[in-house]
């Protein structure tokens, strides 16, 4: 049986889809190259779990669902550009992504650098202008949530101390492990829970409440990641398994083991669970969603 | 003697730089290396001519100048952001910027992939946020115009059509070196007249004006800039003079010889100088400005 967050996930999917089609701009507008491995990159799958948490923190405040897919397809545009840069040969170096070529491979290295710049920046300005019929300062509000959650404090930040890591083994793993992927994966997954909740117009106490909430998911998506990574298999996850692992990254895993992690990642849920339970609405839903990021690899 | 415009770009250097200084972060900020490496790429020197234009424009208009120094330091990271994503290994591939190593020399690539983003990204996020005394709806205002600029249809859409030119000579080279330049040069020195407009909160008929006006500056800053490198000298411009003629690049000199790029130059000066007549104020300031731009290599 399929649970409930799943489902939501799945009814919404085309429908970001949809938005991202119109949003970005077509594959044959010059540079045509260009546009082409845009929409290749940002239409090469993936579950779309950025625009699905704008949803549901939206619509748990009140806002409207068509204005949430709009802001949660931007944020995917934000999510793709680090996917697209983060895999460049002179960082992480991967070959592919969900099963595909990277875009550097498909096309060719300075291709991908403009495809990455050009989904950051238009990622950004499609909030600024998006959804028209929204207040400018919620726009505003929207904007300055994401710019913050890309920057050097989040998820630019995350990758570049990611890449120190790997260089020099940090004097205090544990801490920099945390402090990586509250930035890497943490921050954007939760700048789309607070833009849901700008869109409805929340007041500070309740930005505070997706906030935490929002650690918590990240950390829960990563830790699932981790152990995803050394458990799953190359086939399912469309990238070599176990590379993390093997390349001695930082990772929850590696640290903490397998059972260590799991053990974290049960504290984390009965935290997101606590939390869920001072929401106004959509319990159950935001309860299916931690289910899921507690048993993805199942 | 010095010209008024040379001047005033002079006497605002030091506070673009001031501005600079106070909203990038500290160098000793985490990841240090990557602040480190902002800061090596933005005062590696340069005339700060987009933040000087912003200034301009926003005191033809009245706006403040305090608030025109934010909006201009945020475009020069935005422009900042395109040299050094521009000069990459699989892009222009350069070793020297203004007489110093390109960051990917002096750092290292992954580092300045990552500096280009970041530079992209708290240009935009600086447009949004800064300046905080400005009405939201005119900061929106400046960071579209920003937005627009980088984007595909701008800066980076430019710098792809470049590339491709490179790979196979255009079937009309004419028109794709004007429509190149446009988007590469041109797009973000006009978006930095409009944004001093929006600043002062100009109407439409004020802001096209300052629109058609920066498509001359902008085709005279690239007209000047490349007949300066065929004429130019290595020590004086601090890159390797006729790089660009050597390569077979697009450019006014290599397609309109030396003389037809001065004619070209000539008949642009011509038209800036008459929309000049319908400014309200800085008559003087603005003619001494395209007096400058002719005359760089003299």
């Amino acid at each position: 049986m399929t649970d409930e967050f799943t489902q939501f996930a799945r009814d919404l999917r085309e429908h970001v889809d949809g938005a991202l089609d119109r949003l970005l701009p077509p594959a044959s507008a010059a540079p045509a190259r260009l546009h082409e491995a845009v929409r290749y990159s940002v239409f090469a799958g993936g579950k779309r779990v950025r625009p699905v948490l704008v949803v549901l923190a939206g619509e748990t405040f009140g806002a409207p669902r068509d204005a949430c897919l709009i802001g949660g397809a931007a944020l995917e545009m934000a999510h793709t550009f680090s996917l697209v840069h983060d895999v460049l040969p002179s960082l992480d170096n991967d070959d592919l992504r969900r099963g595909q070529p990277t875009v550097h491979r498909q096309f060719d290295e300075a291709t991908a650098v403009l495809v990455g710049d050009a989904l950051l920046n238009l990622g950004l300005q499609t909030l600024m202008e998006e959804p028209a019929a929204m207040a400018a300062d919620r726009r505003l509000r929207a904007s300055v949530l994401v710019a913050e959650a890309i920057g050097t404090h989040g998820m630019i930040g995350g990758q570049m101390a990611d890449l120190e890591a790997e260089r020099e083994w940090p004097a205090a793993p544990e801490a920099a492990l945390d402090s990586i992927h509250e930035r890497k994966t943490g921050a954007l997954l939760t700048a789309a829970l607070r833009v849901g909740g700008a869109y409805a117009g929340v007041r500070r106490a309740e930005d505070a409440l997706l906030l935490t909430l929002g650690r918590c998911v990240g950390m829960l998506f990563q830790i699932g990641d981790d152990i995803l990574d050394v458990e799953g298999e190359s086939a399912i996850l469309g990238k070599t398994a176990g590379k993390d692992h093997d390349a001695r990254k930082l990772t929850y895993p590696s640290l903490h083991g397998v059972d260590g992690s799991r053990t974290i990642l049960a504290q984390v849920r009965d935290e997101a669970m606590t939390l869920i339970e001072e929401l106004p609405s959509s319990r159950r839903l935001f309860r299916s969603l931690v289910d899921y990021l507690c048993n993805r690899d199942r």
